[in-house]
């Protein structure tokens, strides 16, 4: 399978796993959703358990996220979700805050990201207040993924990662220290 | 009627227009979802087209937010965004978020965010980059209503505002600068 068809399957599944209840998605409405067969997905995917558990984990994300030192941590995020995003077409985080619904398997989807992410940020962190600083910043990724989402021709979305960095990484950077 | 069944049928209205195509839009569907009558509706906010048109509109918002002078705008941006959603349950613009789909009227509740509230952000700007760290400034505050709305028990939806504010805004206050 070519990457485009392997991630425009990510793409439609998670869309299909944070905005649907989880009895409610099909292989077949994700396949038509990614214009690919369901008997693609279901060779490179396997089932509709095994979809959702890949839409569902931010383990890989969040080793990237946070594969820096302290000192450069807030830089290396910033750069890593813009690059990350520009490369493939996907945000690193951003489809937890579609998981907003209530019940089901979405709540999963908040869970992972939260003990997957958040805490791996606040495992970095020293001093007061680790919980709370952790989980803003990972409010500060998931603004920044989803204003590059919003407006995919605006400022954030076409600018130098270096330049969204110089601006945004000072702020990150403070809930590191 | 009471605040309690208005903010009932915002909520509903938003989640509604923001998730769905404006023609899937009812009355009917809006008021099932905030549990009161289509007509009750009616008599408050007039047709769908008036619901709409207070969904997609950001102009209080704007104004609540940029409310203060440009060295104290990031702090009170900050504390503005929390004690609304704290005291109406509502979040000031996290909506645009969910408006993500393509074409028909969700494309309008997105210019409206632009139009209504980075740009006048940008425009309290002086310096390089103003559009850039206008869209950083909204990208920041929607990461934190985001992060609200996810979790509802967690460290940020349940922390003193001041202490959000002294953590969040220095970040925020350097976009201003």
């Amino acid at each position: 399978m070519t990457d485009v068809g392997r991630i425009a399957i990510l793409r439609a599944a998670r869309r299909a796993f944070a905005l649907q209840p989880y009895n409610a998605v099909t292989l077949r409405g994700i396949a038509a959703d990614a214009n690919v067969s369901a008997a693609l997905i279901v060779k490179h995917f396997g089932s509709k358990e095994s979809l959702f558990d890949q839409v569902a984990d931010f383990s890989e994300a969040a080793e990237k996220l946070l594969d820096a030192a302290d000192e450069d941590l807030g830089r290396h995020a910033i750069l890593t979700l813009v690059n990350y995003r520009r490369e493939n077409g996907l945000d690193l985080l951003v489809r937890v805050i579609f998981s907003a619904g209530s019940g089901d398997e979405r709540a999963l989807i908040r869970e992972h990201f939260r003990d997957q992410v958040t805490r791996a940020f606040a495992a970095r962190l020293t001093g007061a207040d680790a919980d709370l600083r952790a989980e803003l910043i990972t409010a500060q990724l998931l603004g920044l993924g989803a204003t590059m989402s919003l407006d995919k021709t605006g400022p954030t979305a076409t600018a130098d990662p270096e330049a969204i960095a110089d601006q945004y990484a000072p702020g990150l950077q403070a809930l590191i220290h």
